[in-house]
């Protein structure tokens, strides 16, 4: 199977891993109290933040990182001046910068782009946000800001309500939350859920199950006193024994989120989910941390900016000092390694799945067939290995028996990833001189 | 009273003295005679300017003076990439690049954005232009420029030519001016004259006399042989037991402007005004110092660059050198405190005055209603705490009374600050349960 | 003659001479080689980067050179933020700009805006590219990286392909190439071929001829088998004596060029020419080094980029190389004096030839006439003095004799330059009082 080059950098909050959170932490902890002696840690590399889609404050925030530690910027922050307008590949384009710099901060919005460009870049990459699937940088700012005021998240039940579908930040931080133990509910306006596939892949890969909860607020955001309910399997369900669904008591914290109206989304009939001062005094709400990764519109009015439980400005505070750590960790001498990040499982082109299902994955717009890998230990899922999405393989060869089953059955699960060999259609297998299994 | 946060930064002209101006003219002098002692006093520090209106030479000056004295710079210059397209509050902006960097300037087009995004910031603001009302730092090197060439402003006379109505710089110098006691002479285009209500506030601040004076030149500008003078009533007049008006025989200096097309401003049927090489043969202009903030159109043609009057190139050049200033006084070491500016009177948002009457008012864009103010001796007279537009308050309550006044009466004069209550027509007094106490 | 200031800095490749070329490719390898001695050499020095047209790559280029020498950058990265749009000359732009910095790069779209910056700026002026003309920065990069490669060029074929029209790397090139010997072969695009008044510049200049070569391979490229040499007089051409022309056996370098449609390039009937994986089989092209300015469409396809010959990704990595030994010459101590560039010849504008002729000159967008120079030994040639377009001058005349004579006449080439008065028409000189000499 020939694999794509390992990946370097920062790409998505599903590399992380507990011990790398939680050293990360502590690190991010000895940059916040002792800012001085980091002043000239990166004196002499240079970062450049290559924002092709518009960002005021996560590309500040990412300057201010790199300064705060000595090191100089190159910067593009106009869409239209970068390789687009010239009929440039991000491919060319990060190898290019990349040959300029020590370390590249890529936002793009195409989802996968920054899995690509670290291909290219020959520097780390760290993805600022590509399309709508990941924002790892934003992650470890939500989570440092909850970790500085809980130090643990097990047994914490945090709440994300808004857009699930375009907002990245939230999926990310999903992953984050089941990472490191939390219980997830969720809030999504109508509409604006997120897939079915990613939930199943994070209930899959940390041993999570669904359930339902209820409250009465829960219909005043989402039409229904219902929600669904991500958490560890490992959970004692006391409450399961009284009702069904079982109420829910308390949120410790809920993570909000604009309405992403430039990734096309629209406000259903119910209205766009937000939270009230008068919210704030349900009992549900009575030590609810709020987070929002801001900028913010109608759904987190100004007025609860003084509550204690308002956490967001605080949050966004974190923004600096956590980019530091994370270029501290990439270009910093010995002393400052982090528990290494697990590499995205690399992907196969060797047999073309052709293009990826997924309109705004950067195959598509750079013109590219989505090498796939696959994921799954119950069941063989098959995933773009830049974008994520499922790619629709229904049938799994395998290479030394020449036999191909169904991608789901039994058979298939005990090919191995080596011997593996996807197919779209059981005509494809046929012409390529598979038989039958079953 | 629930007064505002104190306003921190430097927001406009009005906050000047003598003595703070005085003391940075010899800051300056030093900066500019020994540059190399500043170039490591703010290494380490953070500087972010953040220009939503375009603007090339404003942000390079200041980005310049932040270099030259060791700082690092954040930046955001393109106005489609700031907070408005995702629909943010000027407030959350400063709120959240506050926490990126140790002082924030701002360039906005708004009126009183400034004043705003300091009550938020948390760290100091400095005024890049804001709206058509200030443009502080631009007075200081205008005024930079001539203390240079004069040594002191007593005695000379400065002619502010072309767009007062929209110019935010002939607006601040002219306040700059009265404050060291030159006389201004004023030679607005058809049409572009500042309002009446601007102009009331010098004459009252400063002591200052309005009188009319006349030259034959001033009518191949104006259309007309006069034009307005303000000066410090201290003046001894001979000239005016001569004739009246009296001929004005010489300019000092000679402020000129570019008309403000992109704010509205359109050339009245009389042309705009600007100066010929044939106006410089005039004896009037025998030892005027043309000045002009650039960049500029046809009322400077570059036929007069070489001229040894010319002085806005030189004037362009002390931009950095002055913003350096500003920078050390904010952020440097002890050694360099200037005298306190004086704080804006805060305003108070108890009593709703509705709508700032200002469109461009920065609270209509941020959709709050407008804190007043109170100033005049004489009179009260009730302002927009952030823009300085006059409130159309025409009744004065009493607090402790409950009686309410007309607002121009002696009686609303006698009412301490504290107790005032202003009401913009008399049945909302009324409805307060005030009585009527003429 | 009233000559034009001397101009300052990095304009155009026909300033550079051997002497300069051997000494800056030995600085560029020691700044290479040792990067870390030249970590601090700038620190203080603030380098400008003024981008009045889009261009990701050269900025960033440049300002990763002045970071890795330790200078601060200011920056315009967007053209509407830029001077254009308050209607301010480049003139102006210059003389502010460059009192804010000590050095301006200046990307601009008109032929020649460079040299007028420079006249203006007081301090050095480096060209990053302006209108159609020159990137002299670009073509260093370009000959550095095959010095690395080669060491020497003399015997050396270059091929230059595609848009010679429009693409300002390919002239600059071309000049650099004919400076150090080596052999040119054009291969432009249907229609996009330069003038013949630049080629014959070269051919006069280096003592080069032109003549015809041939090979199969080129007919896939141009639509005909046969290319134009440009080649030293002094080469042996046993060739020559063989068949006509002569047919090209080996080309040492290929320089492809995107078509640059936003100049108003379009691609002829017979497509726009490009290699192939196919081309680099073919015997011509067995030790051809690829190079490419980048950022590139079809005519480069990624399929080639991990060819051992494809060098266009090393020569954008040496971007930042060559251009800190730009900076370092012409802003370090003492230990970095290169041999000087030949200043241009300086124009006069004393005789009035009216507008220049090329629509994209400076001179048309800032309103003034155009400078001419004279070039040439065998007959007088006038040029712009700003972007080197041919003046239609046809008559000579002498200000000692106040005779008139054919521009081409040898009685014209009799006339000293200090004495030269050029005239568009003959009736011109007689309104002058010249009489004709035929």
């Amino acid at each position: 199977m020939q694999l794509l080059p390992v990946m370097e950098g920062l790409h998505s909050a599903e590399a992380f891993n507990p011990a790398f959170l939680e050293a990360f932490f502590q690190r991010a902890r000895e940059v916040e109290n002792r800012p001085l002696e980091f002043s000239e840690a990166l004196r002499g590399r240079i970062i450049a933040t290559v924002f092709a889609e518009p960002s005021t404050r996560t590309r500040l925030s990412f300057e201010s990182a790199a300064h705060r530690l000595g090191a100089s910027v190159i910067s593009v922050s106009d869409p239209s001046t970068t390789s687009g307008t010239k009929g440039e590949t991000l491919a060319d384009m990060a190898k290019v910068v990349g040959s300029y710099c020590d370390l590249l901060v890529l936002r793009h919005p195409n989802d996968g782009a920054s899995r690509l460009a670290s291909q290219y870049a020959g520097v780390p990459v760290v993805n600022g946000g590509d399309g709508r699937l990941g924002h790892p940088t934003q992650t470890l700012v939500d989570l440092y800001t909850l970790y500085r005021k809980w130090g643990e998240f097990e047994g914490r039940t945090v709440a994300l309500m808004g857009d699930l579908r375009h907002g990245r930040t939230a999926r990310s931080l999903a992953w984050g939350l089941a990472m490191l133990g939390a219980r997830i509910l969720l809030l999504p306006g109508k509409g604006l859920d997120w897939e079915a596939s990613f939930e199943r892949r994070i209930l899959d890969k940390f041993d999570y199950r669904l359930r339902w909860g209820k409250h009465p607020l829960f219909a005043e955001w989402t039409g229904s006193t219902e929600a669904r309910v991500l958490e560890p399997k490992g959970l004692v369900q006391k409450s399961l024994f009284r009702e069904d669904p079982p109420e829910i008591d308390r949120l410790d914290a809920m993570y909000l989120t604009r309405m992403q109206a430039e990734r096309g989304a629209e406000v259903g009939s119910g209205g766009y989910p937000g939270v009230t001062a008068d919210h704030l005094k349900n009992p549900l709400m009575e030590s609810c941390q709020l987070l929002h990764p801001l900028p913010r519109c109608e759904e987190l009015p100004a007025s609860v900016d003084h509550d204690p439980r308002a956490l967001y400005f605080e949050q966004a505070a974190m923004g600096p000092v956590v980019r530091q750590v994370v270029f501290l960790a990439m270009l910093g001498e010995d002393k400052w390694p982090l528990p290494a990040l697990a590499p995205l499982p690399a992907g196969s082109q060797e047999h073309d799945l052709g293009l990826c299902p997924n309109e705004g994955c950067i195959t598509r717009s750079e013109g590219i067939t989505a090498p796939w890998r696959v994921v799954g230990l119950a069941r063989r899922t098959f995933l773009c290995s830049y974008c994520d999405s499922l790619l629709p393989v229904d049938y799994a060869g395998c290479r030394s028996t020449h036999r191909v089953h169904p991608a789901h059955s039994q058979a298939a699960l005990r090919i191995s990833p080596e011997n593996l060999r996807p197919f779209l259609r059981r005509d494809e297998a046929t012409a390529a001189g598979y038989t039958w299994g079953g």
